[in-house]
């Protein structure tokens, strides 16, 4: 039991969580990538993982914060920065825009009141669960395991494609404003993973660790299946908002349902 | 009582803390400046306060973690930035050198290996327990209490210019590379301070808080000044180095005792 496996072997583990439960298999991305959804269910999609973009550079400034080497945390801020991004506000060159102002340009052009989005109001309470718990994790888990954690962006690079595509083909919102954190992602996910896939397959150096590394990699995928599900339950079927929730124009919290 | 004081009564609070107990009033310190202290109380002062420059960082991190604001958290960065350095090992241009490293050059041009300065082996258990109160105190307490906690660089570019002065006066170690860490500084903090002295200025808006914003100040003046109670303890008077801690060369650990 908890035997140390092969690089390579542990590698493939890695892989096959992705392969099994990443959330690009989730019904809702489909319909969303499909060009099925409407505008409002795309609006619900877009603020709920705001909150998730948020709180992205807090979990790795929990990373940072436990880390013992400096050259280590070097490394791990570029994570921070890409999300905050860089230089003073108004003062920021266009490349160096983080990933929450590209999210909020994606929601401007959803139609979506930025101050409305940014409140955090209308978020379904179970996006603020699933959201929290991975920055609880990373603050009681060790530095290994966190990391392990954030090795879903192996699978990112396929969703963003494919969802620069879906939506450019399906809906009239698709522009460089709107798809610009999937595009900038593009150039930054595989940087990370290759730097984060490195580490995880250098220290997991016992089967416990590896186990530990595969489990951690779990959680991550099931948290982010969790959001898509609660999306999925109050904006597609049944369509139950949750009161207080965001509700689409024109509709009341019960329209969705059967 | 906790009634709010004016801006400036308040500030002029902050400062008197300062005046009272920001430790270039320890006696160690004005031996240290002065030029009197042997060359094996140097490395032990150089060697302890290496841990405590080693967790800014983290304390900074875990501040960030805790910041809601991408644009306040990307301002906090770059004092990690200031001390774990920017850029890939190797490649880092001086400029661009972080705290850590200017504080090993120290430790190199007094003498000490750097394996056993950054193994922290030598260290006073009580330097590790002040400075983990620090990072732990940033944890547990506020935004705000954390940022006016940092405010003890109000003080401190004229500690860090009377410890110029006095080592360039009175110290053969003293050269370009040993002050680095020093000079730096005094270019980093007084950006530092500015920032932090406005946020707490504008944010303690209550009596409550700006008597939280004291007490915090007063716990990080108290946590310095407690490194050099133990130092002075191990090291001058009585000069009792606890069992495993550093012990200059050619002494043995009773060899400074009365």
């Amino acid at each position: 039991m908890n035997s140390l496996l092969p690089r390579d072997e542990f590698e493939r583990a890695l892989y096959a969580i992705g392969e099994r439960q990443y959330h690009d298999l989730h019904p809702f991305h489909q319909l969303l990538h499909g060009g099925k959804l409407a505008h409002g269910q795309i609006q619900a999609w877009a603020l709920n993982r705001f909150y998730y973009q948020l709180c992205i550079p807090k979990k790795d400034s929990y990373i940072m914060a436990r880390m013992d080497d400096p050259a280590l945390r070097r490394s791990w801020m570029q994570r921070v920065l890409d999300h905050d991004g860089l230089g003073e506000d108004g003062q920021v060159d266009e490349g160096k825009v983080g990933g929450i102002e590209r999210w909020l340009r994606l929601t401007d052009g959803l139609g979506l009141d930025r101050d409305y989005v940014v409140s955090l109001e209308g978020l379904l309470p179970a996006t603020r669960y699933a959201v929290d718990a991975y920055v609880n994790f990373v603050r009681e888990h060790s530095t290994l395991e966190a990391i392990a954690s954030s090795l879903t962006e192996l699978f990112a690079p396929a969703i963003h494609r494919e969802r620069i595509a879906g939506f450019e083909q399906n809906y009239a919102f698709a522009n460089d404003a709107t798809l610009s954190y999937f595009r900038k992602r593009l150039e930054e996910a595989p940087r990370d993973v290759r730097f984060g896939l490195k580490y995880v397959l250098d220290h997991a150096d016992t089967g416990e660790k590896q186990r530990q590394c595969l489990a951690a990699l779990r959680f991550k995928a099931e948290l982010l299946w969790a959001q898509l599900d609660a999306l999925h339950h109050a904006y597609v079927t049944p369509g139950l908002i949750p009161p207080g929730a965001f509700v689409p124009e024109g509709l009341t919290p019960t329209e969705y349902q059967r």
